[in-house]
């Protein structure tokens, strides 16, 4: 994504409620942050934040933390989340940290329209990668759940094969999701995408605690 | 596929050394037949042969069975089989019985454009469905690997299901294997698709004994 600056950014990070910023210091106490013991799902690289806003306004007994590394994407979605909802918090972080602020806490993770990084010199870098699996590994509760949108072929075709050789279970596996699914919550480019009716593919992949 | 029938199937399949009748005395013994210990491969639903039969001739070290349950079929798969090829056997079965037919000594199945068996209450007799998966389990030597191509979208979606949940990790996922690759040897009904552009499903599901 080509990500436009906003120029008053750092007035809207500095002021908003939802962003978390000595994340670390919660790692493994991310529920007693929440003040409830409700389900923990994570999205890695929320983008504009459609998807989780509209999910936390819709799923008040899970807690949503939305995760963005980029500052000018997060100043859009900050201003977007109604200052009553409790049940969403967001980070702005580098995906690579992700076992450092977590600790066994996490119920689920989505993973929508990632970045693709086609160049296989690049490939390390998807978030679906060893790398990203085996620290997920970490941060997951007991089961692990990981749902995955994309429109992009390669990626979708490499996460099969990783998500399979790391004993994940793949279920609803879809090759043009709005087609097989109705009343999704959805993200802002999957709307793009979508009106232009070119199809969507996604999974989602279980692994249970052996 | 239509069947067309064949008038002299019964002579064709009487008088083919390459047919062989008493099938389940041989289990556990194949390499006994073939008279070496090489790997044995086998196609399930072979159809009219060009696939197994090209890959008994580029491949020599291998052992090849090809199983079909049509005699019509078979009357038309036999007769292409060059006399003096010697790694390769036929057997005419519903793929039901594969379990009493092979014991622990199959290195690799192909099963290539398989009936997709649409409806949802014949799933079962999807030759990916759980009920095969256990079967196959029973008759590969230690490690299980299972080629499959096919232009059926809901089979395919199925077959990354039903092979991730059963343990197997995924590779060589593609979903324009003619693209992908070059110089594949192909099954008949994958020349008239292929030649219309429309793209195949393929990819290795591969399981080693835990």
């Amino acid at each position: 994504m080509r990500i436009r600056n906003v120029k008053n950014k750092e007035e809207i990070l500095n002021n908003s409620k939802f962003l978390v910023h000595n994340y670390k210091n919660n790692c493994g106490n991310w529920n007693k942050i929440f003040k409830n013991n409700n389900p923990i799902y994570i999205e890695i690289g929320m983008g504009k934040g459609k998807f989780i806003i509209e999910n936390a306004k819709k799923y008040k007994n899970i807690n949503f933390i939305g995760i963005e590394r980029f500052d000018s994407i997060l100043a859009k979605a900050l201003p977007k989340i109604d200052e009553d909802i409790n049940n969403l918090l967001i980070i702005r972080m580098n995906a690579l940290e992700i076992d450092e602020v977590f600790n066994k806490e996490i119920d689920r993770i989505y993973l929508n329209f990632s970045d693709p990084w086609p160049k296989v010199r690049h490939h390390n870098r998807r978030l679906t990668s060893e790398i990203f699996l085996n620290k997920y590994d970490k941060i997951f509760k007991s089961k692990n759940e990981i749902y995955l949108r994309t429109d992009n072929t390669d990626l979708y075709r490499y996460s099969i094969e990783t998500l399979s050789n790391h004993k994940y279970s793949l279920c609803e596996v879809t090759f043009d999701l709005h087609k097989d699914k109705e009343d999704l919550i959805t993200t802002e480019y999957e709307d793009k995408f979508s009106k232009k009716n070119m199809p969507i593919y996604a999974l989602t992949a279980i692994k249970e605690d052996v």
